[in-house]
Parts: structure tokens; C-alpha cells; sequence
């Protein structure tokens, strides 16, 4: 016996919300109503899908979502139900981002979200496979506590993969496995630093950084950014670390010059500070080879290099790595084992066995290609239609575009109705702390996927600068 | 054509070492050496099983391991090699456990070792098809960052569990996910606590409490532990907050009474301080029901719960949860925002899974009743070994036992000699800060499988124990 479809009167074929999309929130609505109710069959996806008139993948992929999320199970042949368990505790059904956070951290990321990769072009089926397997020959050492440092495995792996990619000689102990870039920058000042110390950093720079650093008692001290990367302290400047992107300055994009790393390189030795490298998407630049990191010139072991699988694999895996100097082992070990957890051995299995296999090199290959196609579309897409409106910056490399808007508008007015709309945007202003702050639009463009969604989302940019009022200039 | 198998003269039938991993050793000896090199297959198991006279199932076990580690590699039907890309980052071959602890954190538990489940008895075959159904439903909006408070459908699992488990009513807003008991209380502290509070700890207590808490800047203050639990502070004790193990306490195994529990509850109340109550296991308790959570007696929102997967399913899998006051959701989610790393969505996907299919509850039943078995033969075991020379704790839960040593026997002399020997033990008297601190061994009895295991591992201890010296009392 087999339930009707619920009925659809509202799926919307011309919103700019894909209609697989529309169709999860019909459900999460209907079973919230008690529409549907828990274990009761929905309709199979063939079904549905001659029903509505769509795609048979739409309605798949739908279902996928609702799956993944709990709200369905899969019972192979019996056909998928709602998840039984659903009953005793109600999900909310607001589909407003502002209405719960932990929700819509977790929802499908919106367009232009910054430091997403292209989740469209991931290599998913292959994923799978690896990731099935490791599941599959999970082992008693696996089960018991990971190594604090990382798994043997993966730092043997990115030891050789950053020898080749990013110019950096290391052996595996150098290297130690986090659980992202706040993990790493935390376990960096847990072992180097002490409360009270001061920290440069960067002018606009990436938020979380100033905010952690903070949290943890230390001094943050912002150096501006011109078209060179950070200004470089003052000889005499007293600081015990810097923090710097040298590859594609976050959020300007600008390289930090041979000059200047060969100068904060001399300024860290004469005041044995430390130099903090966060080479968050070296890897991806398009108008020349990748740059080396700034650590491959470091020959006196003052740098400490923070990478991360966020953008070369995907942000949800929630991995990333510290290399550090051989003679600060030890102080790292220290730290890892007293103030942090260690890594899942899964998620750290899956990913050695892409490396080892060759998977990961050719993947970043490939989205450096992709990200070059879509970053020249993004930006001819955005400008054709808004025009005199805004100056895109052209930039060498990184994953987002800046838009620099004229005087009379507000980035963070124009950020947070773009958020209203249901797409994302961060506000340039928002990012700096010094002096004039400039207005402007960080978008990521890495799930652009052609000239006519960059151009269709810049209309609707262009309507929401339309309705905005002007500025009022404070200080 | 095929490899002859490499020779191995030195395995030893009688040896405490089990013969998959002496054979896991020659052949990361023979790795190591050169004798196999990269790309190199390696005989058929079934062939070496024949050659060795050894069961199918032992060389399978030692292969999985090499496989795990990334020595072997696994082609099917061509059989199986030496990883091709091991030659140019040479593995240590040490079988010490001090030459490297990086690697030792990662090998197989040794018996006794504590805090680690019963690995044998784990539902792997099950785990895994939950696993590999989880890695290939992947979804984009699972690639995305997760939430840093935890997957919604996790959060809302634990919260039915709780109710009915541990008897504590919360919604699924009130569970955030960590990577551990370590991250939890990191948590805790960065959302509730500031430095130079002061924190009342147990004594003997667990270690990374006190170490966690001190590295946080924050004073801790022991209390002695008797029979009813934690000794209760003063009325006019000034503190922010304390830390206890209400169920079992760790390491003693008492349970908190429930006068103490109602008054330190009103302690609470009266000094507007916190209590965090570490439920590491409470779910494991052998002689009666387990006892409802403290936390199911808080009525002015006091208690912040500390529960973890570690000993319920696996610490590998890096996933732990705090369930805080209702009126504090805001603050633990600002603090999860700024100071964590989310934990990846995979690990939360399958272990949601495993407990809305019901496998979860069905699972600790099962270990419940083994432990209760393992603990009563294990105590037996060593008992009839080491008579007089010890006198076991009878408790009424946990996962491990206490065995009291006599005056002449240092702890810390033998659990170092144990350790030396390939034994796990921890010393109870540097669990104790406060007087005269008790000497005895902590042993973790989960992974012991029969009497006959006990009584063999005992004769190991006993033999220690004749030639360890006569303990040199100071202060």
C-alpha cells in the first residue's frame, strides 16, 4: 500500500532556490505538520518524479538530503519512510537562516559562500569508494586512541606532498594533524606563546584569527596591507609572532613580495619571534605556478606553516596541519598531548589513502583549472551587469572575488540584505580595523558554475543596491 | 610469479605477544630492511598460512594491520603488495614503545590498557555497513563546514537517549558535540569559567583534569574522595565551579551518594557555581541498574553533563557531547563559534545512524552484561595468582579494577616494569595529590577475554612483583 505524494502546489520552477531544494523543505514542513508521519512510506522517487514532472535525480537528491539529515530512511527494497524515531522530538521547520543558527550552519552553502571549494566537481564516487573501504578495514588499533599528533600515515604523506607542491622539507614529525585552522592556531600558541604576548596580524585580515588569538590573552597588534602584503613591522617592532597569508593575502588576495618575506624572514631572526604561516589556498593560483610558501625559505626554523584540507578537499572533513620546526617538536608534542583532542583515525585514514594513491595531486590540478574557468566567468558575469557600480579587483589567485563598491554604498548594508535574499556575501569593512575602511564585497566563486548564474546573481545584487539607502559616512 | 614468503624463524608460539602481531613485526622489519621492497607482492595469505602452519585468520589479521598502516596495499585480484610510495619515507621499525611515542599512541591497546572497550566485541561488520552507507550518501551540505554545535540529527539522538538512559530531559539545542572529554571541559571553561577561577577537582582524580584546568589558568582545589564519593566543601567554600564523577568515580569507582549529591547541589545553588559531572561510563555498572545522572536532579540548572562515545563505542571515533542549562545555550554557542574546531560530519553521521536504528542501546546492553562477566573473571584470575600480595577494590561498575599493593610495593616501580614488560597499568598514587597517597594498580579489564588470560597476565605481575625492589618511603 503506498502513501499518495503529498501535494506541491508551491514549487516555484523560476526562484532562485533549485527545486530539489523546494521539495526537501515541502517534506521537512510536512513532517513537522505531522503530515507525514513517522514510518510512514513516502513515495518512491520514480514515482514522485512522473508525478511532478521532474527528474528523476531531483527527487533523488531530495531524498538524499532528507536521508542524511534523518528525516528519511532508506529500507533498501521496503522503500523509504519517515525516519521512525522522528516523533518524540519535532525538528523545527523554519527555513529562515536568522531563525536557528545550528541549523543553518549546517544547510546547503548559498551562493557566492566564502571557503567552500566546488563541492559540484568533487570527486564523490571515488570518495566513496576509498572512504568504504577504510571504514570497512577499520582495525583494533583504529578503534583505540588516535595518536595526539595525527595518524602515522597522513604525516607521512603530506611530508611528500609538501616537498613537492609547496617547497617545504620535512620529515613526518614535523608534522601534526588538526582539526582545522582555530585547532592549529590554538595548538601554535599553546606551545609557543604565553598570555600577554604580542601577535601581528594583518590589516584587513581574516576575522577568526584576531578573535582567537584574543580569547587566548594575547595582544593582537594589525599591521595595514598594500599591494605588496603586509607592511613589514619596524626593526625595533617587539613581538613574539606574526601572523601572515603570504600566498593570496585574506582577504586582498595580493602576494606578499619576495622582498618583504626576505625581510620579515630577518626581522623574526633578530627578535626571535615566530612567523606564522597560514598558506590557506596556496595551491591556488592561476596566472603562474603556485608560489612557493614562505617556510621554504626559512632556514632558521622561525616559521610555522598552517595548512589545511578545507579547500583543496572539502571544509565538512574538518582537517588541517601545523609543520613545525624540527628543534620545537617536542614543545608540540607537549602541547598536543595536555590541550587538545586528537583527530578521528577515519577522516585521517580516507585522506592518506587519496594522497597516497595519487588522487589528491591530480585533484588539485584539476580545480585549479576549474577555479581559473570559473573565477574569469564570475568576474565578466558580475561586471557585465553591474557595471559602473562596482570594481572587481584582479587578483593572482585564492577562492573569492572582491567588489569594491562606490562611496554612496554600505557593504555591510548591502552583506546583510544580500543574506536576506538568501545569498552570501561578507563585507570588506567588516574585516579591518585601521585607518579608512574600505567598502567592498567578498564573494566565492568556486560553485559559480557558468557566465549566466554570475549574471543572473548580479542582477539580483544590482536590485538590492537599488533599494538600498545611501550611506550615512560615520567617522 | 610469486614471492617466496620471507622466512620467519623467530616466531614465538609461547611468547605473551600474539602471533599475528609478531608476524605484523617481521614483516615491518623486512619492509624496513629492504628485504621486501616497494611494489613487492607478498605471498597469498592462504599460501602463507599453509606454509607456516598457522590459521588463515592470523595472517589475515597481521595483513589488515600492515594494510591499516599503509605497509601493505590491497589489489584484489592481483593480489597483495608492499605500498609502492613507501620507499621514499622509510618507517621506523622500532617495536619499542619508547623510541617513539607518536607511534606508540596508535598501536594495538595492551592488556590492561585503560579507558579502551572491548574492541572483539564490537559490532565492526555492522559498524562498517552503517559506515560505507553514510561515505556514499555524502551530500554537498555535508561537505560544507559543520555546525559547530554538532550535526542536528546527533544532537537530537543523544537527546532521546539521555531521557531514557541517564533519566536527564533536555532538547537537542542543549547538546554540543566535542572531540573528547578534553575538548568538552574546554569548552565548559571557555563558555562559563575565567582565568584565576578556582575549580574543586577529586583527588585522586583524573589527571587531564587537573592538567587541562591549571593550563586554562584556572586554580583547582582538590577534595578528598571516600566511600560515599567526593567529600562535599565547606558551606562557605568559594569556588566557580567543581569537577566530579558521580557515577564511578575515577579512578576509585564509587558512586556519590545521594545525600552528598542533593548537597552539593544545594553548594551549588548557594554559590551560584557550576557543577560539571564527568559521566565517563556511567553507563556500565554490574550489580544494579545504573544510577540515574546527577544531572537528572538539577533544578536550578547548575549541572553541566559531560558524556563521551569513547567507552560506549570507541575513542577513535573522537566524539564526546556536554548538555547544558537551557539558559546557557547562547553562551556555549558563542564559545563553540569562537574557540572550537567543529568535529567532522562523517564520524556524527554514522554514529547518529547507529543510534536511531536502535543498534546503540542494543550494544551497550550487550557490553554491559560482557564487562559484568570480564570484570567478575578477570578479579577471579588474579586473585588466585596473586593472593596475599594484593587485595582487589569490589566495586560496583566501571572498567577497570584497583589492586591495592602492600606496603613493600611501590606502584609507580611497577607499573613502569609492567609497561617495560608490554603490560598497561597506571599507578594510583599519581592519580593523588592530597596526603597519604594509596599505592595501587589501575587495570582496565575490557579487553581481557578469559580466567585463563587473567591468571596468565597475573604471573606476569607476580613475577615483576619478586623482583622489583623494596619501596624506599619518602614523605
Amino acid at each position: 500500500m503506498q502513501t499518495p505524494p503529498p501535494p506541491f502546489p508551491d514549487l516555484d520552477r523560476d526562484a532562485s532556490e533549485p527545486i530539489y531544494r523546494q521539495l526537501y523543505w515541502r517534506f521537512r514542513e510536512a513532517i513537522a505538520n505531522g503530515l507525514l508521519r513517522p514510518g510512514e512510506r513516502v513515495p518512491a522517487a520514480r514515482a514522485l518524479a512522473r508525478e511532478l514532472g521532474l527528474a528523476r535525480g531531483t527527487i533523488d537528491t531530495a531524498y538524499s538530503l532528507l536521508t542524511c539529515e534523518g528525516y528519511l530512511q532508506a529500507r533498501g527494497q521496503a522503500g523509504t519512510v519517515v525516519a521512525p524515531d522522528i516523533g518524540s522530538n519535532p525538528l523545527p521547520a523554519s527555513r529562515s537562516p536568522q531563525a536557528s543558527p545550528a541549523i543553518s550552519h549546517t544547510a546547503q552553502p548559498l551562493p557566492f559562500q566564502l571557503g567552500v571549494p566546488a563541492l559540484d566537481a568533487f570527486p564523490k564516487k571515488l570518495w566513496a569508494q576509498i572512504g568504504a573501504r577504510c571504514v570497512r578495514s577499520t582495525c583494533p588499533q583504529d578503534m583505540a586512541n588516535p595518536s595526539a599528533y595525527g595518524l602515522q600515515a597522513l604525516r607521512t604523506a603530506l611530508a611528500s606532498y609538501l616537498q613537492v607542491s609547496r617547497g617545504i622539507s620535512c620529515v613526518p614529525e614535523q608534522v601534526f594533524i588538526t582539526a582545522g585552522y582555530q585547532d592549529s592556531l590554538a595548538l601554535i600558541t599553546h606551545a609557543l606563546l604565553k598570555p600577554g604576548d604580542r601577535v601581528l596580524i594583518e590589516d584587513p585580515g581574516y576575522p577568526p584569527t584576531r578573535q582567537l588569538l584574543q580569547h587566548l590573552q594575547i595582544q593582537t597588534v594589525a599591521l595595514a596591507v598594500d599591494h605588496e602584503g603586509m607592511r613589514l613591522p619596524a626593526a625595533h617592532t617587539r613581538a613574539q609572532a606574526a601572523v601572515v597569508t603570504p600566498a593570496h593575502q585574506s582577504p586582498l588576495c595580493v602576494s606578499l613580495s619576495l622582498p618583504r618575506r626576505l625581510e620579515l624572514l630577518a626581522w623574526a631572526n633578530r627578535q626571535q619571534a615566530w612567523i606564522i604561516e597560514d598558506d590557506y589556498d596556496g595551491e591556488y593560483r592561476y596566472i603562474s605556478r603556485p608560489l612557493p610558501a614562505l617556510k621554504s625559505l626559512d632556514r632558521e626554523g622561525r616559521v610555522i606553516y598552517s595548512g589545511t584540507f578545507s579547500k583543496v578537499l572539502f571544509p565538512g572533513l574538518r582537517l588541517a596541519y601545523v609543520v613545525v620546526p624540527q628543534a620545537r617538536i617536542e614543545r608540540f608534542e607537549h602541547a598536543s598531548r595536555n590541550v587538545r583532542s586528537s583527530c578521528p583515525q577515519l577522516t585521517q585514514a580516507i585522506v592518506a589513502s587519496f594522497m597516497t594513491q595519487g588522487h589528491f595531486a591530480r585533484h588539485i590540478l584539476r580545480m585549479r583549472k576549474l577555479y581559473g574557468e570559473r573565477r574569469a566567468f564570475t568576474r565578466t558575469g558580475l561586471q557585465n551587469v553591474l557595471g559602473e557600480h562596482v570594481r572587481i579587483d584582479s587578483s593572482p589567485g585564492g577562492m573569492h572575488l572582491i567588489l569594491r563598491l562606490g562611496g554612496q554604498q554600505s557593504d555591510v548594508e548591502l552583506a546583510r540584505r544580500m543574506h536576506k535574499a538568501g545569498l552570501f556575501a561578507e563585507a570588506l569593512s567588516e574585516w579591518s580595523h585601521l585607518g579608512e575602511k574600505p567598502s567592498g564585497l567578498l564573494l566565492g566563486f568556486a560553485n559559480i558554475d557558468s557566465q549566466a548564474s554570475a549574471e543572473a546573481l548580479g542582477r539580483q545584487i544590482l536590485a538590492l543596491m537599488r533599494d538600498a539607502p545611501p550611506v550615512t559616512r560615520s567617522g
